[in-house]
């Protein structure tokens, strides 16, 4: 997902030099991204004899996800320094995921966010 | 984690009963969470008879992760809305995940996030 997601990837051989997994093993991972709504497959405009996988809105949500889960293994599980950063394309700035309170406007300390369970859950429409 | 990092939850009834998982499953959980740095496990102040299970450091890291995750939950896999929602303490404003450019300062489209590979991994001291 990360790939599909940050560097555009869509095609099969390209996920696999990238990912050094084997063709069974990807292959199952991709159907199970396909079937959980994640990514469409498709054939490739420019090579009408391969697939694509491109990702879906409910795949390029979890963009968010992947960076605040890349923060913490950068600063917990990265023992040679940070793999990638996340870049503000044009801008050029790095992108980092943040805790933002919508009433005072600032990043509460971790210590002070708290759950509060939903009282009326409501059906969506 | 999430009862523990949110809840302030520490006491393996107290998971138990919110989790609802058999006992051996519980526990091969929680003791997972020790040996991997999540949570630190020590006698119950008030209760020595009892084990309580509190997140560590890197543990408590995981907030932001599970904040964006559950917006992602609340989005793509919640027909009866969200669960829960996450507060700012003291305050009672409500927290999200947000992306932030650090050079910007605005949130960048997710259209605009881009992976790059980091040039010299250095080693942490």
């Amino acid at each position: 997902m990360r790939d599909a997601l940050f560097r555009g990837m869509t095609r099969f051989s390209d996920f696999q030099r990238s990912l050094g997994l084997a063709s069974n093993v990807l292959a199952k991972r991709l159907d199970g991204f396909v079937e959980n709504g994640l990514m469409e497959q498709r054939v490739h405009p420019e090579h009408p004899d391969q697939q694509e996988y491109v990702p879906t809105d409910k795949g390029r949500d979890l963009k968010p996800v992947v960076l605040a889960l890349t923060a913490w293994g950068d600063r917990w599980a990265a023992p040679n320094g940070p793999p990638v950063t996340f870049e503000h394309e044009g801008c050029g700035g790095k992108v980092e995921a943040h805790l933002l309170c919508l009433k005072c406007g600032r990043s509460p300390d971790l210590a002070h966010v708290v759950a509060k369970p939903t009282r009326s859950r409501r059906r969506r429409s």
